[in-house]
Order: structure tokens, then sequence, then C-alpha cells
């Protein structure tokens, strides 16, 4: 009986792990999208939010499941509870890639980010990136260490959030309110990504060590 | 053994309850703060808000209390699962209003809104204002009808968001590019503290009718 509700726990945790996965192409995509100008890959990661939405339903209902059948106590509670936070942080990453792909819509066949602010978005897809990479070695091995690097990369991402805002409000800005306004937008979508990635790390840790970081 | 547990839901319900209302008066007073450069009332919200995670907090515990210790199944787990996500959410709609009042303190002594967009900014705040009680009657009462007018009020919340972007991007525009940002980005709070409304709403009709509306 424990036996399979532990294989059983191990699936929901490699789905999780599945999941993540998919959520970082997609956050890759959008980013793709974006930075050039790319229609066919914009739509890919609009129409590919539906798996996202599917597969959380999917583990969200297995861990419901978990919990009704086996009526786990103490850390293995706290495991499937987590889990449940963990998918609606996962949803949430994929509908931040959405907005991100729809930017990248709107202003086709544009790019939406100028050749000056380029540098700045590209490094805050690849801070959110590895960002989303530790959140995923965290939940698959338990890897705690990882979770200092996931610290090191949401400081790096706060200081390219305050980089691009003294872009836009230079004086030196010269290509007006709309670009000024979604590029504000991205920098939030990309810095809550990184927040949702911390937040699954914080709630693997916390389950490990007991501790919050 | 059940009695008490009923009862132990109930408390838990009428905590989530109170802890909108307290979310609710947050909101309301990051806008304050916001409209009238009040900077005491910013700093209220913005210190209030250890309360609302410090509230969460327990009220996760009880939850999770009370799956371990009474395991309940079917609609009692649904329920508190249900309960989980929604203090999440109220967590959430705190740090935006937070992220309102920093704003607001950011530009005191000025008024961060421009005249031509208070008016806007005010009715989203109301809009978002309506749409808490709505969603801490349908908590409180299981009150199914009250879903259907915030559903109403999503959608005038969406019109207001194109309202106050429109405005933005027209070409009368005369306050440069940092209000416009903050404009943008206060748009968004409103926007997602109202989506946050519409998904504990969404949770409990669900719970009530088995149907995601």
């Amino acid at each position: 009986m424990r036996d399979q509700y532990y294989e059983q726990l191990d699936q929901i945790v490699d789905e999780l792990v599945q999941l993540t996965g998919t959520v970082r192409r997609a956050v890759a995509d959008a980013t793709k999208a974006l930075l050039e100008a790319d229609g066919q890959v914009a739509e890919a990661v609009i129409d590919g939010d539906k798996v996202i939405d599917e597969t959380t339903e999917v583990i969200e209902e297995r861990a419901l499941l978990l919990l009704a059948t086996q009526q786990p106590v103490a850390t293995d509670l706290r495991q499937l509870v987590a889990t449940l936070r963990m998918v609606a942080d996962l949803q949430r990453m994929g509908d931040l890639s959405v907005h991100v792909a729809k930017i990248a819509r709107r202003r086709m066949p544009d790019v939406a980010v100028p050749e000056l602010l380029a540098p700045t978005i590209s490094s805050m897809a690849q801070v959110a990136d590895q960002m989303i990479d530790s959140a995923s070695r965290i939940v698959a091995n338990r890897d705690v260490p990882a979770a200092f690097r996931l610290e090191e990369d949401d400081d790096e991402m706060d200081r390219l959030r305050k980089e691009l805002f003294r872009l836009l409000l230079s004086d030196s800005w010269e290509h007006g309110i709309e670009p000024a306004v979604d590029l504000a937008l991205l920098g939030r979508y990309y810095e809550r990504i990184g927040d949702h990635a911390v937040s699954m790390a914080r709630r693997v840790v916390y389950l490990v060590t007991g501790q919050l970081t």
C-alpha cells in the first residue's frame, strides 16, 4: 500500500518536472518570438498554453486523488500541498509567456524591443531560463544547494529590471510612449516568471529543511 | 467528531472572509494613497502587508491541520484545497496593493496619476473593490448568483484597462514616459487584483455547482 503510494507520489513529481520543462520552452519560445518578431513561434506559444493548462489540471487531479485515497500525514501531506502550489506557479508562468508572445504579435512585423534594450531583455530571459532550470532540478532532486544559485539569479533579475527602467526613463529615450509601456510590462512579466521559480524552490527547500529561505 | 470538523471548517471560512475584508481595505487605502498622494496611508498599506502574510500562514496551517487530522474526502477535501488556493489569491492581492502604494510613495509629494487619468484609475479601483466584495460574499454564503455580477465587473475592468491604454497612447499625452510607465503598471495591478477575485469566486462556484464558469 505505502509502496504504491510512493510510486504515485514519484509519478506526480516526474510530471511536475516535465511540466517545468514545457513551461521553460514556452518562455524561451516567447522570447524568440519577441526578439525576432517571429509570428509562427508567437502563435505556437499562445496555442500551446492549452497544453500547459490541461497538464496542470491532470496533476492537480492526481494530487487530490492521492490526498483522498491515501490520506497522508506530516511530510507526505505537505509534499502534496506543495505540489498543488507549484502547479499553480507553473500555470501562471505559462500565462506570462503568452503575455510576452502577445506583445510580440501585436507589434509585428516590427520587433517590439528597440535595439538599445535587446541585450537587457535577452539577459532577463536568460536569467529566467536559468531560474526555471534551477527550480526544475530542485523539484526533481530536492537539490537544496541549487536554491542558493536561484537567489543569486533573482538578485541579477532585480538588477536587470532596474537597468531596464533606467534606460526607459533616460533623456536619450527616443522611441516614444508605446514601446516604453510595452517594455515596462515585459520587464514585469520576466520578473514575475522569476518570482514563480523562486516560489517553487522555496516550497521544496521548506519541505526538505523545514526552513524558510 | 464530524461536528467538530464542520465547526473548524466554518471557522476557516470565517477567517478567509475576514482576511478578504482586510485585503479589500488594503486595496482601498492604496488607492487613496495614490490619488491623494497621502504618505501616511501609503506607509500603512506597506507595513500592513505583514499582517496579511501572517494571517495567510495561520489559515494555511489550520487548513493543513484539518487535512491531516480529519482526513476529509470528496467535497470536504476540495473545500480545504480551495481554501489553500484562495488564501494564496488574497496574499497576492495584498502584494499588489503594496505595489500601488509604492508607486504612490515614489512620486510624492506629486500625485502619480495625472488628472486626465484619475477618473479611469478611480473607476478601476472601484470595480476592484466591488469584485473583492462579491468574492467575499461568494465565499461567505456560497452565493453563486454573485458570481455573475463578478463576471460583469471583470468585463468592465477590461474596458477600463483598454480606455487607460488608449489615453496613455493618444497623441495628446503630454506627461512623458515615467507617468506613462507608472500608469501602465498601475492598470496591470488593478486588473490582476480583479483576476484574483474572479479566481476565488470560480473555486467556490466549482465547489457548489461542479461547473467551471
